[in-house]
């Protein structure tokens, strides 16, 4: 694996830097053109939970969503890593309710919710965490509801049928990585293959590659007419929905929350974050090499800032992740989290400074 | 800031690697001739809690400690990071009750215990956290007893002379930062200076000086005779009583219950470690360039492993960090934290192969 990435992101303890982040950076329009390169973006990693959106596409694609009527909040949180809120958990509960089955279908494993005061109060009342609460639980709702539509055009027995639905060859799970391969274009017969955190495969996927999938999901260029069509259903859904696809003071939900349909992100494990800014028609891919969040989300919101005109506040909400405020056990402020030049610069400014519109 | 530092950890996903952690290794005798320098060893970085055993010097040192009768169990926390578990919180609040004083003395702020069955616990018993659990009371119980042995030397009320002991120019702050400056080497006048998290001052040290004051800490070579005996005293209290430097679980912890007097290690946050190995006369001091920790254990675990003549079970339980298996919400093995061949070639390796002694 290169070591020659540039640092994208550092640390500041006082004035002084503590730590450094490098990684990679690829921003690419739909026919494939790089619009920026920064770090090996040939190289390929593993996406892990970015690609939730495209992971979504036979969902909507092959129709199971509209038959099971699943509406924004149900398609919202197919795409999500969400917190484990209750609103999460009753949403996926119900996708699995309207298909006659119940938090035994999931196979994702469970986890405590990440919401700090969500899993206080859980813990204050004796409850125990479920798959429900697992934060891939309505993407694992939804793979569930494919299998279920699948399973009744075959005359097969929906839950039966659905069960093993992780492994990389049932035939949910091949339908879902043909979604992958459509809209990266990127042979996965060739790719690394590891198990995700919720039991799916992840397969190496080239930066590069990334971004044009997500310029692609942004625009409807290069995609089959199912899943142009899926895609822009998502966006919509996500767009609705936001707190669906992460939850409360998460950076995926409160920039959509700002934005609307003008961008769509979504973080992934190890320093993953994809995006598609539709009105300009490019698609974004990062990956920070030593897999740190908070480098990826500082990255992120300064490729956002760069690319997007934005309202005061919308640059303020950014501003505050891609420069953001290390405080101490006493509430000090100690340092920062920042995006570097390095990473401000590669991305050209499309638009006038803030407060200049 | 270098970019150049080699990469010391890996983590695999499947056969594949997913993320890298570059840093820097300096392994120095009491002499201050360098053992093993691997990366930039040179440029100042932020030890955080990595020297608390060098600020705890003056504890010993100044025979306060001994007034008011610490035993190993008081000595080794003030020494620790801590899991604010109760044997550590009833530590602190001892420390402090032997002062006439309380929680209320303490300036490091409050923190929630990091273990997790204990804060579970005390969540689900509707419990608050408090100074004491922040992973810093005892070393700023140590502080404290510093402030009211002066005090009580100048004929002052303790309580009001230990009141803002943790600003840079408290007699007590003053009395810790010329311990680091001793046995570093390092003049810390001309050091970045940050705030650490408990609020005291952290300032920037070259890995090359913070390796060497281990190796006095280890050996008494180069220290007054005070610090010598401190420094005995103190690593005799550590290998004496573990658990208190770290908690359950701890990597602290577990390798010096296995190892005793023969390593003294300590963590610090942002992938730092420093570790005394007397019977080689070695000090080691490490900086993961991004900060993580699971790379700081790893690269420390196969200095150790590379260092010492070992038995099976200890090399095993290094080899559990050095090579630590990543597991999914499933409880699958989905990778790797590894030390890389670059961090393992770099230390000579000083004893046969566990298991052919």
């Amino acid at each position: 694996m290169t070591t020659n990435n540039p640092i994208l992101a550092e640390v500041l303890r006082g004035s002084a830097v503590e730590s450094l982040h490098a990684g990679a950076l690829a921003i690419v329009d739909a026919g494939g053109a790089v619009h920026t390169a920064l770090g090996d973006v040939d190289r390929p990693i593993f996406p892990r939970s970015a690609v939730k959106a495209l992971q979504a596409l036979p969902l909507v694609a092959s129709g199971a969503a509209e038959r099971f009527g699943f509406g924004d909040e149900q398609l919202a949180i197919a795409c999500a890593s969400h917190s484990g809120e209750p609103e999460h958990v009753a949403t996926s509960a119900g996708m699995l309710a309207r298909l006659g089955l119940d938090a035994d279908a999931l196979e994702c494993g469970t986890q405590w919710p990440s919401r700090e005061p969500v899993l206080r109060g859980m813990l204050a009342r004796g409850e125990q965490a479920t798959p429900l609460h697992n934060n891939c639980s309505g993407k694992h709702a939804g793979f569930v509801c494919v299998a279920c539509a699948m399973a009744l055009a075959q005359g097969r027995e929906p839950a039966e049928f659905a069960r093993g639905y992780v492994a990389p060859n049932h035939p949910v799970m091949r339908e879902v990585s043909a979604a992958l391969q459509a809209t990266t274009g990127f042979d996965l017969a060739k790719a690394p293959r590891g198990t995700d955190g919720c039991s799916i495969p992840t397969y190496g996927i080239p930066l590069r590659a990334l971004a044009l999938a997500f310029a692609r999901l942004g625009t409807g260029q290069g995609l089959s007419h199912e899943h142009a069509r899926a895609a822009q259903r998502l966006r919509k859904a996500v767009a609705a929905a936001p707190f669906m696809v992460g939850g409360s003071a998460r950076f995926d939900t409160l920039v959509m929350e700002a934005l609307g349909e003008r961008l769509f992100c979504k973080v992934g494990a190890e320093g993953v974050y994809c995006a598609a800014l539709p009105e300009l028609g490019l698609g974004v891919a990062l990956k920070i090499d030593d897999g740190a969040v908070r480098a990826a989300e500082a990255v992120m919101a300064s490729v956002a800032e760069q690319l997007l005109t934005l309202h005061d506040a919308q640059a303020a909400l950014l501003r505050g992740y891609s420069n953001m405020p290390l405080k101490n056990w006493n509430g000090i402020e100690v340092g920062t989290v920042r995006a570097t030049v390095a990473a401000l610069t590669a991305v050209p400014n499309r638009h006038p400074a803030p407060g200049t519109i």
